[in-house]
């Protein structure tokens, strides 16, 4: 098994753990907790929070006017540049009319239109994945409601849909994996295909229209008559919005395909009521709030989590989860009277389903960021395809940061956290996990882990963490499905959740020192 | 672990095994199988078969054609008097309209009607449960939509969804439970109990229809966006039927109690289109076929299983797999050209669902039946309810039968046999089972397996088996869900569920003796 560094037994001997204030956090953690309450106003009064859309927007006002309420400083909206269009949709129904009657359970991708009406037109199956295949069905498909992907075979369940770490699988997380050598990424190849990809979806965009086909469906990616869905179209105002798309799930898609394969004649009814709600392009917030310092009132600790979500659940794990423990950590240093050194600022993104565009966003704002590219055609690339423009230009701000902790995993209980190779933040976490070790959370692994709103902050040589969290039924039934609603949260696990962060966000906020930083070496700052 | 009765050595070395027949069995059933295409025909075409729907009619209709394409004999349509009146549903569609705007998935109970149009109304959650119920809430209840369920919480799964036994799950089923002494059951308790029910039924339909509810919803009873969903309202003709009733996923359903809980208005739209087939109670019918017997052509072998399903899926493990295991089964034996000594007949049940009704009426017309109770209070009590009215009446087929098997636990392939108690028969099944060894079916167990067609030969001292099948999902996804549909079917299951079946009718067909039975004890027939 492995063990830790040699030094952490040293450098742990020397960490204060401030157990009076992690007896004072559990108590309102889990005794007066006001977790399901936050969870509850944003799943089942605000909703599901598509970026930029109407709920998100309440979702902002509702937080913002919350953590005021709490008693919160500096509270405001960051305002966030260009995200495109708000969208959302209120019903869905799909019906087969023949061979036989039977209603469809299908529901449709963020940012594709909805139909004027109810239509009924006949289904047919066709691959459009390369213009050749625009060329070939030209002028073939009008009034036709497409089945795009493949029929899947039912994929029978080896393990429960539900799961908790259990001591072999912790353990397991403590292994690192050293990267194996790969080519250097060939900057030209990826982005020429990210570019004939991005053109050749604004082209088949327009040829759905142009074509006067009814509608595009596609198979759910789980079975079980889970829809798992996230966005279509374009949200980018003047780029073709396509026809409406919907993601049907497995039991009903697969029989169409069957019966098309058949030379059956299929016919769908069907009615999408989705609208885009807003012409043009326009900005998208983060909701700040502050627990101001004292003697170090300049120095900061960050919590975060996303505030956005797709639009099929109600983002109830994914994540609102994150936000309430997140409002709940800040709530509870508040109301256990607690007056840290630092400041503790909370962030509630935006846009990170779209690729962390509200954390992003703000960590070039207030942090470090590189020169923007002066060519049009390199600024419509994603960051990660862009030649380097320069090295990365640091704020004041970017040295007083001491750590950002995000939490985006789904609902499940902290069993820990991930390093992120920050080997000198070891020992430091494991003393501060202590208090915690009864209620679950124990693990400090060196290991990375990605894909959420620490990135950003990771990239820019800031220390930025998630946690090691249970799994539950995240990856089985809720991650960007329909079945990411309120029940499928765990309360218990929130709370343990919002109590360990708000300690981690007070022992960041009242060492001695800021947290040590891992070695970031800017290649195109070297001479 | 259990071991087989010291006699069985002794009987199972006089039981002729023709092999050569099994190795022909095997060859047309997995090689040629047919059994994929019918289940398609039954799910795919037909669609769900709910009891004297027009869809069962037309199962009734293919069937019987199809049994005669394949050169079968007798095959006809058999009458079974009163079962009701015939229901479909096309489609349904629900909103939530306030607090938010939210599509909720929900689907009609069978026999309930369907709603004129769309209607819109406010949800109210109540427990109707007894007459008292009634007169309190009498008045107050127009335009409502009643939720009448308890929200329910969650539960995590903590098996994998998908079962095949093992070793010791098969050595498990191999242990018989010596039952407990249980006091005498009191029939005039149970009747009161049984008359008050339905009486209560008729009256909250009556009363709901009066006070101008406009639906009522009830949750799911399993997790994870399945909804499980039989009968309600009334299938009788002059009964009263209610209003729409709909089974609602239970992450729908809580959000609207939890609303509702906190004094929130829930504004609901919906739609359902339902409708009653038939304006008066009518007749439902066995589909029946045979290959006819030689020497022994008066003697009878039974296959058999229920035709009829839910209304939500498409019945395809429950039991569209059965039926096309079983006309599979009877094919092959037509196709490798088998002449049996004995007649082979099959039997595809209606109105199991309902209780067993189609098979049931079937053996009290050809097998054997008790006198029908004089007091038309008695005659309206399921059979298991009525006092006794006198010994069994056998007919002369009674002493002709030499065995029935059926299926009807899902799609999941045979490993062995129910030998429902009967020892003398378990070396000569455990001969049978030896050339299918190889494919998973071995085991013969001594316990008893009920709640499907076999129960009413059993009841009346007629040798009826089922067979110990793998679980898969049945019991996780499908049973009665709206996820019963062609997917959740293994088809090299069918394949091999279709050889044994085959060669098991082929041995009872072709042995020396007729199946040994069981000791049957007639109390009614005691002096």
């Amino acid at each position: 098994m492995a063990q830790p560094p040699a030094s952490a037994e040293m450098r742990a001997a020397r960490e204060l753990v401030d157990v009076e204030m992690a007896a004072r956090i559990r108590q309102e953690a889990f005794q007066r907790s006001r977790v399901m309450e936050t969870l509850t106003r944003l799943t089942e009064d605000i909703g599901p929070r598509l970026t930029n859309s109407p709920a998100m927007s309440r979702a902002n006002q509702w937080t913002m006017r919350q953590l005021r309420d709490w008693g919160l400083s500096n509270v405001h909206l960051d305002e966030v540049a260009g995200l495109g269009r708000g969208w959302e949709f209120s019903g869905v129904k799909v019906e087969m009319l023949s061979p036989r009657r039977l209603p469809l359970h299908a529901l449709p991708k963020a940012w594709t239109p909805g139909t004027p009406g109810t239509v009924e037109g006949e289904a047919m199956a066709l691959k459009l994945e390369k213009t050749a295949d625009l060329e070939k069905y030209k002028g073939q498909l009008r009034g036709r409601i497409l089945f795009l992907s493949d029929a899947r075979e039912y994929k029978p369940g080896t393990e429960p849909d539900f799961h908790r770490h259990d001591e072999a699988g912790l353990a397991e997380l403590q292994r690192f994996a050293i990267p194996k050598d790969r080519p250097a990424p060939d900057r030209a190849a990826e982005v020429k295909r990210f570019r004939e990809r991005a053109e050749f979806s604004r082209a088949l965009n327009r040829f759905l229209v142009e074509e006067g086909v009814l509608a595009t469906v596609s198979i759910s990616g789980w079975d079980n008559g889970i829809i798992r869905v996230g966005g279509g179209g374009s949200r980018k105002a003047g780029e073709p919005v396509g026809v409406p798309d919907l993601v049907m799930i497995a039991e009903h898609y697969n029989p169409v395909m069957r019966a098309l394969e058949r030379k059956e004649k299929v016919r769908l009814r069907l009615a999408v009521d989705a609208r885009f709600t807003d012409t043009d392009d326009r900005s998208g917030y983060n909701t700040i709030a502050e627990l101001p310092g004292g003697g170090r009132r300049e120095e900061i600790v960050m919590l975060g989590a996303h505030l956005d979500s797709w639009h099929t659940g109600t983002g109830a794990a994914d994540n609102a989860a994150g936000v309430a423990v997140m409002m709940e950590a800040i709530r509870i240093l508040k109301a256990v009277g607690a007056q840290p050194r630092r400041t503790i600022r909370l962030g509630l993104w935006t846009g990170e389903e779209q690729g962390l565009l509200g954390s992003s966003d703000y960590v070039a704002r207030h942090f470090a960021r590189r020169p923007e590219p002066a060519d049009p055609a390199e600024q419509a690339l994603p960051a990660s395809l862009r030649a380097p423009t320069g090295p990365l230009a640091r704020t004041r701000d970017h040295g007083r940061l001491s750590a950002y902790f995000n939490m985006d995993n789904g609902s499940g209980r902290i069993r820990g956290i991930y390093a992120q190779e920050n080997l000198a933040a070891m020992p430091i976490f494991e003393a501060w996990l202590k208090p915690f070790n009864d209620v679950g959370a124990s693990v400090v692994v060196s290991r990375n882990t990605g894909s959420t709103d620490h990135i950003p902050f990771d990239r820019v040589g800031l220390p930025g963490f998630q946690f090691v969290q249970d799994r539950l039924d995240y990856f089985t039934n809720v991650h960007h499905s329909h079945l990411d609603t309120y029940d499928h949260v765990q309360p218990e696990d929130l709370k343990q959740a919002a109590a360990v962060i708000a300690f981690f966000a007070w022992q960041a906020a009242n060492r001695e020192e800021k947290l040590p930083r891992k070695l970031f070496v800017d290649e195109a700052a070297k001479p």
